[in-house]
């Protein structure tokens, strides 16, 4: 086994067991060959993984609604509306549930567009291609505004994250070409 | 907000703060709309979001590399070679990995084929094509068996789980369509 992998990182700081209350301790589980945060009272073992981030680039008339965030990471600049997936949806339903709470927008999700790897967020964002059938939209508790945006008028130099980018210059990009596919890499 | 989404899964049960070890309280926080373990010594909100599982499915000279599971779920039924993604990997590494971990086996991995929500477990599948140059594999601490099968010899009745057989029938399907695309969906 290589060093990076036993480098993994662990995750945010865990002290007590969520199970029993124990104090935890960072050591390598038997079987296992990394670092976890560990109980030696109950013997769980507490592993953290990458979280999903759903989204979508709703489009009206050609028109893109992008979202001013009102929260951090990243107030003030514009997003995709995005955010975490969470148990007992699908990824599509994420999608459409996060633009209705953050742009009161109701979408029809179609095909997926890209899957970017954000390591250094321990995230992987998804998002997918939607159509925006009416433009009825509004600022949700979590934007500043939201705005149907040409192409020629996405304020690239404000994206809230590299992945906004991604999603966006692919939608351009495949829709140029007329062509679609999904888009798979890493955000730097 | 629809009753469904105030009565999405709450995920493993927690008893006790990670943070400050104080007992948890399962309520909606200020912001949100739906319940949460949350703490009230300090503050903190646990939540809980679906896992990522990545796997391939490795081709040598047209015959496809399935191991037998020798853990629970589901030990003794013939798997992709997949697991759960680690932070500090993209989901294409820990593919990879998943794969030298089962079956001793060292693929290049290719484009994304099927991207499964499994809600029930809190989770989503990704699978992609993967190149096995050399047909050199053994089993690795979680299988019992590892072998190159033909299509025509694919164990369908004993797969553990529904993403392996989509996973699965993509590859076939869209071999012989000699035409690649993302299927992504949800398994039963």
């Amino acid at each position: 086994m290589t060093d990076s992998a036993r480098q993994r990182p662990l995750g945010r700081r865990q002290q007590f067991c969520s199970q029993c209350g124990h104090g935890l301790r960072v050591e390598i589980p038997a079987g296992d060959y990394q670092l976890r945060y560990t109980c030696n009272a109950c013997a769980t073992v507490h592993y953290e993984n990458p979280k999903l981030v759903v989204g979508c680039v709703p489009v009206h008339e050609g028109r893109i609604l992008l979202c001013k965030r009102a929260i951090e990471p990243r107030l003030g600049f514009w997003t995709l509306p995005a955010g975490f997936m969470e148990l007992g949806e699908s990824m599509s339903q994420g999608a459409a549930r996060e633009t209705l709470e953050e742009a009161c927008a109701e979408v029809v999700i179609e095909d997926l567009l890209a899957s970017v790897n954000v390591l250094s967020a321990g995230q992987v964002h998804v998002f997918f291609r939607a159509a925006l059938p009416e433009p009825l939209f509004a600022a949700g508790a979590e934007s500043l505004e939201v705005r149907l945006v040409a192409p020629k008028d996405i304020p690239w130099g404000e994206l809230a994250f590299t992945s906004n980018r991604i999603a966006l210059e692919q939608y351009l990009l495949q829709r140029s070409a007329g062509r679609h596919f999904v888009w798979t890499g890493n955000s730097i």
